[in-house]
């Protein structure tokens, strides 16, 4: 086995996003076969006792307590953002500046405007660069964009998305803060839109192209909660629901939705295409299974088949248990690692960039106009 | 046993509806105590051979060729209209105005303007109306409809649903003609807007109460077809798919969708109320059992039930066979006809009528004119 | 059309049972293009005011109250036994012994010998005879035989069936009399060896061959229950519970159970073979679904499907309603009498006759055998 | 976060097991807050280069290919074996000899016989020891344990296991050698009793308590196989299929199958309890939920409940993600091997010790006797 080439990572937030980044870097070269493999140099957070204890459970070598120390260390190749959503334009700017390579997680920034600055400027500085929409690598959905890239489905007449959670219909649920902040407007730059809808959104563009044009309608059921940072009672500014439909450039139609007052719903992303001569179905509640129809089978035995992603045939499956083993939540980001790095040692930029990113910020951007509007609103394009 | 009380009927139509009604008249008094026994005084259809081999079949004591002659007759006490949606009108008012009771299969008519008249004449007329919304009598959904009105749902917040076809999707398809006007504008008034989006806009009033407004999609993917009646290639008028954003009158967001191009699925209407304690899925493909989430049980062991609608405390249940042993389709008509029979005896109109019924075409309409004027549309109110 | 042949009825028993045959006698040619069509003669049971009600429910022209009177009517074609286990073998002989038709509920009766007196007097009498094994009529069961036929599975390897219920669990149910002769093992002859493994056994020998041996086990769980007809606190005869394991002709292994102790079943058959090439699963509470593996599909999107058993390609479902709306329990029952009645016709009697019941009834003879014995058994040949 | 205390762990085998053991060392720290840390300090295989790969990939500090010199090593303080099984017993007393604690991969040995001379090393030896039967640590089947324990099921009736694979069905599959070890009998002891029926045993002696005898048939459908080390064909001495009846201590009936030869099922590995109150389903292939059904819930709304275990209040699962996203097979292993550093920091051993693990023994010795001897066998007691 050749010496692997080191990558040396700065992480920036210790909280959810932090973890399964963390775990994805710290697992991926015993799955797989890598000339790189990640070192985890530093982790960053504003609270030094719990960088400190987060460190130390994950094996980073040192801790700092501000960005700005962090992304100006030499020994950084890449800085990795898993903070709030209103911090990643200004680490994800400065990084790029000091050539290292910046991956972030989803959504990309609070909108289409504050994205657009971060594709500048890795784009200026001719840095690697990749946003964490996870679930492009979920076994499941990696085959079903192999299958609709081979031309299985053919003519594609519909796409079809939610995301449903229940966890915020609570009114004494307060808003702002540690793992609150994704209630706060202005930390999120919108609710469940840029972040439920986003993953559904760069799932259909990559699966299905462009949106052209959407029609929406947003909705805050609960219209105050106490904040935490202010300690009073606040108005609520993000979405608590959002539902839209799209024209896509291909001519299919789509539907999508996504909420957080779906009672009985933890995280189900759901996604179905319905093409001429196939549909796909696949649901993140059980995300190890893919549905698929086949018109061309014979006609007395054709059904939608339940497909147990766990073969060594499958995407990414080879390199875990043996059939029928399932694989969970987690393995989605070590196999975006994976893809990273080997993407780093062929040359080749790993989907979704930045730049490819920046075209759902554009349509969550024409969904929250559309709200407001109650008009069609045509989708810009990167 | 009493002797039963007469009631005679006098069937318009002889294809796949006029097929429901039969059974179900024919077979209510097997199943139900009633006070009153249908007759099947006669059936109607254009077609002399095969309205004869049809009465023959479902026991029909005579036959008309021409439904004119069929309301003038004394012998009938009610005429049930199972023809085409563009007959409707014209023989549901000239039978109220015999006296007789009229019953017709969804949707009302081709719209809200026809809808209106038939109201205007059951009214004037004062005779006992209902519409074939057969999906209300789905034990499954019955139950529903009975654990929101008890409350147990809470606040609504969420309501979604959709029917799915897949039978229209081959280019070779004709439209027009026999069973297949419902593919030809001018005899369905709209393609699956009146004929899917229907049924799940009535069962979405019948739950979760009036629509204020709405924003609209429709696409046809096919242009011409082959038109039976002219023998030409002609321009397709209806929608083959159609999507819309709801608001209800409780503050509650909708979804719908209903197109005859998602392959793989056959007659997939799907519903779904998300309220603030409870949450409720019914799929007609499974249509013998109910989803229910109730936020209520203990946390640990807390999951979406499957409710096996086969016992004798589920709606209608206990007039059929023992737990375990489901029914199927055509024995929500067979119930319908139940609740019809028994309305009559207690003198109390059996929901939907006429008047209700309209409901469902001013969101159809509304639904139409949004999908050209692409703007949200207010829903006339009956 | 031609004019129907009568086919004159007269049913024993006006339960359970004779209400599904009832319902299968008079709907079947609403459905089917028979030549032969059933004139509801006659019903037959001992409170004379129950059977006045069911007649006229279901439409009988007469009644009896003694079956020895039915059997010797002149204008009776065919007698159909739907009354208790018991009276299976005297009605049937004397039935046959006039040079009626027989057809009967299944079991054929309490045992082998008793059956084996039945076989005996049909054939004697060389009359039309079949037994009421509805469940080979299920369309989703009728294919899983087509498919097993045309070798698409390969050599079989497993053989398992279970039929699970819970309406017996608690203490206070009595035994014995009108709906609970089946917990009478004078009545019944066993308790779920020949009430619900019958029903597993007859299916499991007309799709995968004879069963050369067995070792079962049988429980009682509850050892005394109160007995309607006599008053009195009574030892229960019956099994409650019954497993074993097979060993068929063609080498593969069976596993078979039943119990009415399967807390949440209500009426659970369900089956399963594997084979070399492909396997197939169903279940009785979703009855209009077959699963079916075949693993000459593509490795990737291999998968069980679930086949939507309501297409017209599908056995028996070109004679109901359109693609997508299931049939019910119900239906089998009419299959059954479809295919009698052709059968009739054809001259060609349909299966499973009396002499293809027994063999049913000698392997629940070598399961109690073995039950007692604690040794595998031998089953008897037909 | 006070200092860790260190356990050294010397892992022998570096197949598939050496991997999911390997894994649960690593990641165990990162998830549970624990007193101790595994230090992966020695891995001991045959083949020097693979020990070598797999050491730079997993992280062990040194390697070994003779398990006699890593056994004798001091700087180890646990041996855990995930080599073959006929290794285990010697491997095992070499290491309790030494005073070092030994885990070891399921089964425990090749049978009883083999087994007991572990249990009394171990005793003998007064060191820590556990199997790792993974399959308790899944977060659903630890709930079921929960539920049982809490006496939610009341009087249990049934207990049905079965464990289905498909991939030896082909003849061209050798047996013997690296991956097939499986296959050959000498190596692996038996067939699919030992492999898969002993999971199923484990679990059910758990959540069900003792077996007292047992009725079984095995079968070898491949009676030859090319052999991997002798390079000529053999015979197959393991059974490739085993099922039997069984009889436990508490009265209930169990029902248990195995094989590899179910096309179709790739790890199905279902449990189902069914008791007087409520009855609990699991299934392998779907790990991540558990089925539950209270009769206690009202009639109406009563039905399976399909429960997504990703909620804090799950077991284990507060160490995870957010609710809604699920884990993967091998998390079984990391709660066992959070469970053992637990129970090390407590001083309380942790279930399934040796001699737990013996009993299972016990049952396959029972089954395998059974399958012989085609009669009832008792089950010997630890």
């Amino acid at each position: 086995m050749a010496a692997k080439r080191p990558l040396n990572v700065g992480l920036v937030g210790c909280g959810f996003m932090g973890r399964t980044h963390s775990n994805a870097w710290g697992k991926v070269n015993q799955f797989f076969e890598l000339e790189y493999q990640p070192v985890l140099k530093a982790v960053c957070a504003r609270n030094p006792e719990e960088v400190q204890g987060f460190a130390e459970q994950w094996g980073y070598e040192s801790t700092e307590t501000d960005w700005r120390a962090l992304v100006t260390r030499d020994d950084i190749d890449l800085i990795d953002i898993a903070s709030p959503n209103d911090t990643h334009a200004e680490i994800a700017t400065a990084a790029a500046a000091t050539g290292k390579m910046v991956t972030t997680e989803k959504p990309l920034a609070r909108g289409g405007a504050e994205s657009e600055q971060m594709v500048k400027a890795v784009d200026a500085a001719g840095v690697p660069n990749m946003v964490w929409y996870n679930y492009r690598r979920v076994p499941a959905v990696t085959l079903a964009k192999q299958l609709v890239d081979e031309g299985r489905l053919g003519k594609i007449f519909h796409y079809r998305a939610k995301f449903l959670q229940d966890w915020t219909i609570s009114k004494d649920l307060p808003q702002g803060g540690a793992a609150l902040w994704r209630l706060d407007v202005n930390v999120a730059g919108s609710g469940v839109t840029g972040d439920l809808l986003a993953h559904c959104i760069d799932t259909a563009l990559w699966l299905n192209g462009d949106i052209d044009r959407v029609s929406a309608m947003t909705e805050t059921f609960v219209k105050e909660r106490h904040h935490n940072l202010t300690g009073k009672t606040e108005p609520v500014g993000i979405d608590d629901a959002s539902a839209f439909l799209a024209r896509f450039e291909n001519g299919s139609l789509g539907t999508f939705e996504a909420t957080r007052y779906a009672r009985g719903h933890k995280a189900l992303y759901t996604l179905e295409i319905n093409g001429e001569h196939a549909s796909i179905m696949w649901d993140l509640h059980d995300l190890h299974r893919l549905s698929y129809f086949d018109h061309g089978d014979e006609g007395r035995v054709r059904g939608w088949r339940s497909i147990h992603i766990t073969d060594s045939d499958h995407p990414y499956m080879a390199h875990w248990w043996v059939p029928g083993l399932q694989i969970g939540y987690e393995h989605s980001f070590i196999h975006q690692a994976a893809d990273f790095l080997t993407g780093l040692a062929t040359g080749e930029l790993v989907s979704p960039t930045f730049r490819e990113a920046l075209a759902t910020d554009y349509v969550t951007d024409a969904v929250l106009k559309s709200a407001t509007s109650e008009k069609w609103e045509m989708v810009k394009r990167a």
